[in-house]
């Protein structure tokens, strides 16, 4: 395999790092910053330092883009249009419905977002295990061609990630309230004490564990997040305005005085904090599921994203094409006894014949 | 030294506990829960367990009531009238401006609060060195004796806290910003992301430990917080609109797709964030540390007890598993330069690759 990385920091770096390890892949990296590039290369992260995106391009089965967020429009673009026709590529920006929109239609393009290390950025801090057991979301469309699709699934399955299928709208959600939004809070909370214990002319109690770990990620990396908050902020926005509109609640709750209705609201935070938190571990034994499939497009987008919305994982897939091209089977392999039935099911109501293998 | 501690639970028990321990006090007990007492006296938490509040008062030289908030200003009243003229009478109720106004024209009482465990309830989780170096907020006014007010802040200092003078408005003011908004906002974020997970089907990633963080305290015990919240409400009402009109300005920036306001607003909460962590004992700016650490028993401690062993200090510490458990990352907060530089070598030459945050 030859693969392209473009933009080699910590997520461009630890790709190829892996990559290399794990799929023996030849990796092309480009980067504007010849320094980058340079430790690149010596940490093992690239094997030919490229002077261009097209010459990374050259040749290349798979291309990662892991440029900044604001920059992505344009450098896929580049990217694309240098690719071959047979050359599957995504990105790893931390929103999708901006970029898929820009550059969805493109057959060969499939969104991306590994939920990995953030803070630490360069590569320099790049490593080959980076995307062990972490969530790497896909952003399919109908337009996706099944074979690069496939492609993609297993090479970052072979990294060690877990990509999952998702719509860029509801990626972009999850990833407001489980990410962005927290930091937002994060920010206003520690501002707002700031001021608060200034006038108080307090300092910061020796203990307060719930504002240390509310406050965490206060402040983080401005060049990184400005462009997270922006590209997706849409869904941000209505995101605060609920927020605002919890809060309101919570304040009318304690005008009125009404305990009843404040330790119901404390139970259910109870409640939805273990739902939420509770990680049914991928235990049970993996079944192997095999899908007929036409080859129309989109098809392999349409199942990973049926069983992504049901919350089931999907361990590996694999796309056997029959010799005429114009259709095949897909091979998916679901942990769990109950994971696998419930696909079986879900696959049956999208009219496609399956069977356990 | 003879105190009388009414209301033997997790903080009534360890005071009893440290004040025997340290200073070879004898402890007067009672409990209105015959069996909390009964276990109070076989811990060693009490030497008398007393049938009421006036058998634990006789003779007494401190009184510390350890009732639930809620329940505060009538005991407190019972126990000021038993008290003897020259006993100090405090308390530890974890908001101050209402109990004051309640009972602060009494010379001899103090308002109290110790940052110091809340959520494992019950005398059966007291321990001597509960106080150790927690804050100890007190609440004297122009009307205290100052000799009572100077035993109990010895008192309190040979328990191992750190007993801090703050007016009960500053008090209530400051524990909203730093304990009951967290709390409010840790409730309001788990319950949006319920919601908005459940309505895209979607589960919570396997990572984003900005939400984990951000909800660890959701839903603590609603016993204990239902009190807490409503006996600050007046504060904590202000506070929430407060934050609403911070979230508010935030939303107005990103609709205007402002990214200079954002990018000045994030680094506010930076600089916010970095001074209300400084230490000022430790003196210097605090510096963020991240350890690339594999999970491999004893790895935190060996960090830790190395930079001990060089006396540089951790300031705060958190723990980042990656989601298979395999790995994770330590960030280090340490204060000043020097510090900081020095903790990166010893790091270094552990073999943990260090960066700063």
């Amino acid at each position: 395999m030859r693969l392209a990385v473009v933009g080699v920091g910590l997520i461009g770096g630890s790709v190829g790092m892996a990559a290399r390890a794990r799929h023996g892949a030849t990796v092309a990296g480009y980067d504007p910053d010849p320094q980058a590039l340079r430790v690149g290369r010596e940490r093992g992260a690239v094997d030919d330092a490229c002077g261009s995106i097209a010459e990374a391009l050259a040749g290349a089965d798979v291309a990662v883009v892991a440029a900044p967020v604001g920059a992505l429009p344009a450098v896929l673009g580049e990217v694309l249009a240098a690719a071959a026709p047979d050359c599957v590529v995504t990105d790893v920006g931390s929103t999708k419905r901006a970029i898929v929109a820009a550059v969805g239609a493109d057959a060969r393009f499939v969104g991306g977002h590994p939920l990995a290390g953030a803070e630490t950025a360069g590569v320099e801090h790049a490593r080959a295990d980076l995307f062990e057991g972490a969530t790497w979301y896909l952003t399919p469309t109908e337009r996706t061609t099944g074979v690069l699709y496939e492609r993609l699934h297993r090479m970052l399955a072979g990294l060690g990630a877990q990509p999952q299928a998702i719509e860029p709208e509801a990626h972009d959600r999850t990833m407001a309230n489980v990410s962005h939004l927290p930091h937002v809070l994060a920010n206003v909370l520690v501002s707002q004490a700031a001021r608060a214990l200034e006038v108080e002319h307090e300092r910061l109690p020796a203990a307060g564990p719930s504002f240390r770990d509310a406050t965490r990620v206060a402040g983080a990396n401005s060049a990184i997040w400005t462009d997270i908050y922006l590209s997706n902020r849409d869904t941000l926005i209505a995101q605060l305005a609920e927020t605002e509109r919890r809060l309101a609640e919570v304040r009318a709750a304690l005008a009125a005085g009404d305990a009843g209705a404040i330790a119901a609201w404390n139970e259910r935070a109870r409640s939805d904090r273990r739902t939420l938190l509770e990680v049914e571990l991928a235990g049970g034994e993996v079944h192997e599921l095999r899908v007929a499939v036409s080859n129309r497009p989109g098809v392999v987008a349409e199942i990973a994203l049926e069983l992504g919305r049901a919350g089931v994982n999907i361990v590996d897939m694999a796309l056997y094409p029959a010799p005429d091209r114009r259709e095949g089977q897909v091979a998916l392999w679901i942990a769990g006894d109950e994971a696998a039935a419930r696909a079986t099911e879900l696959i049956g109501a999208l009219s496609l014949p399956v069977a356990r293998a």
